[in-house]
């Protein structure tokens, strides 16, 4: 339990600056957090300011959310993570190429000059080259902090695969602590377009309580061989089981959850994980349950659960770049 | 060309009744088309009536489509297919199991009294029973027009696989005649949700001319081994080769058009085509031959192509249940 007001001398202001919020963190010896606020001025989501100037948008949110911080400890560094660094936000913070560790992320900050304040700094996103790029941006943030959870054990540097489900989830393959490979799955945006904006949604009841059991049957479809038909041709049995009576209207959204989620660890079952590698799994509590579930139908081991690592991961990264 | 007015006696008046539209055609000798008119008048969108009774909401429909011929021609048979027969629909005319052929389908006519005029029936849908069921109905319909005009070459009987492009793809396996097995995919429908309602939407720029080059790109990676990653995942590329400058805004939405396409005809390709077995699409002409470069690149044989059946299928299986 953190309050919103700073008793303490921070030694880092780290920002989690998305696309819809805004949260700041006033960071302690160790990166405990000492203080936390949270806005909904992500960047796409600015005050609006009497000189229209963007970069005066971004600094009225960063004053919104921690002003009265930056006021009592003037000198304290700022370090951010999100898309404040893409194109749209306060400056581009240029994707970095993989292989890349915490150090690495803090080797290419980008410095953002606030007036007579502290510069801000940002953490780059990576991007993986080929064929089929492959970008993240907020997420390295996340698996730096994954990866300082697990120093103390001395686990940081195990070959492991972090997963971060969300609206896009991100799967990352990690070798002595350095990020190798990463994948994306676009699964929370698809499940909330499908139901939101496809026939599979006219007749679904939204149900409070988690339908388990249908959750499940969902799994085991994707991993069936009536799963080989893909995603495409197997949502539509969310419509024909509701019709033949075998899955009311209140099971089918955990059902069609269950069959987008079972095809997204079934593909990356087939690619990313094996046999004994340990799993880490960090987001949303409950998300990171249906992950483990689904995890558990393809053969894996329980997986290590994390969440709220971003300004434990901006604090590690702090640290790599010398900014405290 | 047909024309809307009726200067011919008719043998048999097809209603082809879906959800946003309904088409009715008056049949000469053979099926011949001797006119057709289109309304706005699918089952979501009947007139208002002042008895607000359902039947008479869908017996204005009728009216106003075709009541000139009703009308002139007093006794001519009513033979509809599509939605109409759906629980939503006038009737509700019941799912008939797999194997079907035309005459199994006209002796299952949901029959719709109309008053002093001539009854309306309805041909049933098709249900697919399995851990997965399946339904179809309309596309039963388009499937005998298919077989009915292979007939004159005598090719009806051929094992071939029927594949219908659309919202909602539908493919049938015909041995014999008879619809063995068929796969339904929500294709055309997903796309339209990804274009609209997710991120890859935001970059887009539609683009009135279609760019084979890129939506061949699309059909190339879901049969890349990248493809194994399944669509949740290979969508994001969409959005990431247009952050590395390699897919222009105008290109994105037809290569997002070649990977649901590809990931389509590849799981097809595993589960229902063969080698040497002789494909038929019926659909929309382009987006028919979307499914033709697709069967291409997947080393099948070029499909016949066929459109505009729907009328010629009822005509079958109105001789098939002696009604004409």
């Amino acid at each position: 339990m953190t309050s919103t007001d700073l008793h303490d001398s921070p030694a880092l202001i780290a920002l989690d600056w998305g696309t819809s919020s805004l949260r700041a963190y006033a960071l302690g010896a160790g990166g405990r957090v000492l203080a936390s606020r949270r806005s909904e001025h992500g960047i796409m989501h600015l005050p609006a300011v009497t000189s229209n100037l963007v970069a005066d948008r971004f600094e009225a949110a960063l004053q919104s959310v921690c002003g009265a911080w930056l006021q009592e400890h003037p000198d304290v560094p700022l370090l951010a993570c999100g898309m404040v660094g893409s194109a749209q936000g306060w400056k581009d913070a240029a994707y970095q190429p993989l292989p890349s560790r915490a150090a690495d992320l803090s080797h290419a900050f980008t410095v953002v000059p606030r007036g007579s304040g502290p510069s801000l700094h940002i953490v780059p996103g990576l991007i993986q080259r080929g064929d089929l790029p492959n970008v993240m941006r907020g997420e390295e943030t996340q698996i730096a902090g994954v990866l300082q959870s697990l120093a103390p054990n001395g686990d940081a540097l195990q070959r492991m695969v972090i997963g971060l489900p969300g609206t896009h989830s991100k799967w990352a393959l990690v070798e002595d602590g350095s990020i190798t490979r990463f994948e994306t799955f676009m699964t929370g945006e698809v499940f909330a377009a499908f139901c939101q904006h496809t026939l599979l949604g006219r007749t679904m009841a939204i149900n409070a309580a988690f339908d388990e059991a249908a959750f499940t049957r969902g799994l085991r479809v994707a991993r069936s061989p009536e799963g080989a038909m893909g995603v495409l041709s197997n949502v539509f049995s969310c419509r024909t089981l509701g019709l033949t009576g075998s899955l009311p209207s209140t099971s089918q959204p955990d059902y069609l959850s269950g069959l987008l989620i079972g095809h997204e660890v079934a593909a990356l079952a087939g690619a990313l994980l094996g046999d004994g590698l340990r799993v880490v799994l960090c987001g949303e509590p409950s998300l990171c349950q249906r992950y483990a579930a689904a995890l558990e139908v393809h053969g894996q081991d329980s997986p290590l659960i994390r969440s709220e690592v971003t300004p434990l991961g901006l604090w590690s990264i702090a640290q790599a770049g010398g900014l405290i």
